[in-house]
């Protein structure tokens, strides 16, 4: 199942808001409607937004050929901005964003034409390399896997998260492909229940064992000897190692010392920020009220209740076991290493 | 707002799965339907059970009114058999039973009308001491919530968990009166979100600042330091001070060790069972899966997944900072210092 794919100068955007109960590929033919199915959560998990925005871009550029070419790259550099708005906490999107535009002002003496040509070939790689990454960390990590492991995972980081694959169920799928066998635990991850309606449909179609849990049952799973590692995706990772991940990757992260269970965060390079020094500086998007007050549409919680929705937190470095990469596995000291690995060739 | 009353030789029992949206007092004539009402969650919280089960008794009573002296202990000791099987985890269910079933041997020689009117008299006491348990939890346990506390709660152990008042918001509301100001953080408490629609509407009712987050929020917002102390029910309590209560109390527990906040338990004597060594001898109860796929009667997990759905966890003593009863706080050695308190008068 692709989260997305590019046809007859459209971005065709798998509406994950639906599923698991339809399957509809989302018809994007501006940017804006790229900014809308990111906000909305159409299209969610960091390699994956920015492989979006990355197409966004393109549409933008496309709906500027028009133009002369000083108002075409004031046209797009303005779609770059509005794109990098829509949610700040995953780095991906700025990424994509910048990458793009990176590519434009280099290709700079080229016409309208030849320019959304060269956008459109960056997008495609953008969104061509996150898959052949995956396969990379999915290499990597399968190796930090037990046979007949008992692994939790939280929200969704899989194939549908990116741009194929996946990275922590990635990571899963490589060790399936090994021969081992293993038992997926998937946390519902409220509020917007990604992996009861994600992870859980993307296992079940891929015939790996899974089991759906609600979030605040992982700590007497692991009190029950039930899991031998635990691993997740990212939305960003800072220099020193810190990891902002979905809303309760922290506290599993704190379950798991407790139990004494590996911590692994499967993420691109793409996913590193080394210009942010720790997770205090990550900016944590807050979300509508609605998403907690109401389930499945339906109100639960009583009318004017007050509410905190932050969508992600961040973990600190010191509960990470290692954070896993399309160039290998790192281990602390984070600082020194990520560092060296983002360097090296 | 009352869990219960007793009307015209009636159980008239708030139900509570119909909460916040609408207040229904459902009559129960005999006791399958109490029965029937603690099964499904019409009425939920150890003492709330354990009172019901007392009024299912004297039901039974009524209806065995007819028969011979033999043929009526036959059919109310059938019946304390049939609602003591209804749930397992709770003890104060078959200590509310038991307590009934004693009544009635010691009045062995009475006739059936007068053997109903002490067995509803016993009935009534239960009912009110649970109240006045409450209100002596309250006091005590307020000394440990300072001024401008910020508290966070799972689950409901509040007046609708009770006879009145509450047992974790019994403490809360005790503070209040005792001029103290509190923010009170209200996880969710997934499956069947008894944080979100019984502990917020609580509070809000009785103008206490309440915020509602999901479970997996708790983590983050004590890493925000935002969380002074935790305070939650039981189910109950063994011998050596381990907890069982609503699934999610040990993830919450083991996160406020993590921070260094003293994590609280509030329950009556009729929650602690010295009969049982540890935790690991608690029955927990499991329930239907479709209440982590689906809520409202809305699917939101791919068909055929497998679920685990514990009720209910175990925190080990070595979480619990104190246990507030109504003759005063507990702190360790529990082993030790539960018994004494159990009997002493």
């Amino acid at each position: 199942m692709e989260s997305m794919h590019w046809a007859n100068n459209l971005l065709m955007l798998l509406d994950q808001t639906l599923l698991p109960g339809k399957i509809y590929y989302k018809p994007c033919c501006d940017y804006h409607e790229v900014a809308e199915a990111i906000k909305c959560l159409r299209v969610r998990g960091a390699p994956a937004i920015g492989a979006a925005a990355a197409y966004g871009i393109v549409l933008a550029a496309l709906s500027a050929g028009q133009a002369t070419q000083k108002e075409y790259i004031k046209q797009v550099e303005s779609a770059g901005r509005f794109l990098k708005a829509t949610r700040p906490t995953a780095v991906n999107l700025a990424w994509a964003v910048d990458r793009m535009l990176g590519v434009m002002t280099q290709a700079g003496a080229l016409g309208a034409e030849d320019l959304s040509r060269v956008l459109l070939e960056e997008a495609h790689k953008i969104h061509c390399e996150d898959v052949e990454s995956n396969r990379r960390m999915g290499r990597y990590g399968q190796e930090l896997v037990p046979d007949k492991a008992g692994i939790l995972t939280h929200c969704n980081a899989g194939a549908l998260a990116t741009a194929g694959f996946g990275t922590a169920l990635g990571v899963i799928r490589a060790a399936c492909e090994a021969g081992k066998q293993v038992s997926v635990y998937a946390d519902e991850t409220r509020p917007l229940l990604q992996g009861a309606r994600l992870t859980a449909w993307e296992m079940m179609q891929d015939n790996i064992p899974v089991t759906l849990i609600t979030d605040n049952m992982a700590g007497y799973l692991m009190s029950k000897g039930k899991v031998d590692l635990v691993i997740v995706g990212a939305d960003r990772i800072t220099a020193n190692g810190d990891v902002a991940n979905k809303i309760g990757t922290y506290g599993v992260a704190v379950l798991a010392k407790e139990h004494g269970i590996p911590f692994y965060v499967a993420a691109p390079l793409s996913t590193i920020d080394l210009s942010l020094p720790d997770g205090g500086a990550i900016p944590i998007e807050e979300r509508e009220q609605d998403e907690v007050t109401s389930f499945g549409g339906i109100q639960v919680a009583p009318a004017g209740v007050k509410v905190w929705n932050p969508a992600f937190d961040v973990t600190p470095h010191r509960l990470v076991t290692a954070i896993i990469t399309e160039r290998g596995v790192v281990r602390p000291d984070y600082l020194q290493n990520l560092r060296k690995l983002a360097f090296e060739q």
